[in-house]
């Protein structure tokens, strides 16, 4: 199973730029936008954990308050689609009994036979916690999501723009979550640049590879 | 451009999983790894600012000593490649003038053209490590890229171990980071799964689409 020639991969992840000006007439296929959800939705996670929320804005009055949230950066509106993602801020007993039975269900096996792993990961969480780390190891996941989603995105042709330069409280109010144990991590615009941005033109700047890969 | 149907792109990563056994025989191609280790320095990071070094671990004796700090996974030592992904503890001066150097000789202008993104950077910089989270945020961009490797290598039919319970300390000192300013994050080991590995059979646990994506 090769879907990809190497040689396609790297002119997709180099034609990937972080996406100025979006064509607002232009929306990403349904089917493309299920398979981005499931980029999400499928993305690796430290034991598969996925401390993760996505939220789709679809509503314009909602990505218009948004856009106003963050430096008024136009992708916001403009863009096909705008994904946020959110970190559940504390792995608790809660979500790892909503794992447990979801592995438990998938692998047609019961709780009760998984309760060594259960062990493991509750020592570890609890060394995260104990740590003050657990939020932070969380947050680490989902930007893996993050990579995940941009460079399925580059390989269906779709634009993106990360946003990190967003207000997240402002987000996890206007969005519901404020109070909810789940917080705004980022949010992703993606659709198709517009004729006019002119960063699309512009080289991607990049270290060189004998700068930034080393051998041992 | 689209390289990928909407269908190959969903089937490779649900054909993706943390490879736990891998086939010592099988090598990755030279063109193929290359495409991998491109789809590191070429992943998307906060204003392209690139935190991050990545260290593709060649030597057989030092692969085996950093499985003994890495709770001995046998990925350490039996995939075909193994990367170390390291951030750049506190972007400094120096990593933005690198940075600057680059962006100006890459789009043929100059350092002082750029100065007003410069005081930009400088500032935001200078207040994520007020609050204690220049670190963190470094870290969340290596995350980006390891999501981007992976994804990359699914799509080359390159299976994949995300390494995250390794002793990272114990690899700061074996690849000779320590006090350089670099630690290591993660590493990923990558080759083909083996034909014994039976947890490539085995169900891939994700919650319902319906659970982790939201619309608002």
């Amino acid at each position: 199973m090769k879907p990809v020639a190497a040689a396609d991969l790297v002119s997709a992840l180099n034609w990937r730029y972080a996406t100025k000006q979006f064509d607002p007439a232009r929306k990403i296929a349904a089917s493309d936008w299920t398979a981005l959800e499931e980029s999400l939705r499928l993305a690796p996670s430290s034991f598969g954990i996925q401390p993760w929320k996505f939220i789709v804005v679809e509503t314009p009055d909602l990505r218009a308050k948004l856009r106003e949230v963050s430096w008024g950066q136009t992708q916001v509106t403009d863009a096909s689609h705008l994904v946020v993602l959110a970190v559940k801020q504390a792995v608790d007993a809660a979500h790892l009994d909503r794992y447990f039975a979801d592995t438990a269900k998938t692998r047609g096996t019961t709780v009760e036979s998984l309760a060594g792993f259960r062990k493991v990961i509750d020592g570890f969480v609890a060394g995260k916690a104990k740590a003050g780390q657990l939020e932070v190891w969380s947050a680490k996941q989902v930007y893996i999501a993050a990579g995940q989603f941009m460079t399925a995105a580059a390989v269906l042709g779709v634009d993106t723009c990360p946003l990190e330069g967003i207000d997240p409280a402002k987000y996890d109010e206007m969005l519901g979550l404020a109070g909810t144990g789940w917080a705004t991590q980022m949010a992703i615009a993606a659709g198709y640049r517009s004729a006019e941005d002119k960063y699309a033109a512009t080289p991607k700047v990049r270290f060189p590879a004998a700068e930034v890969v080393e051998r041992r």
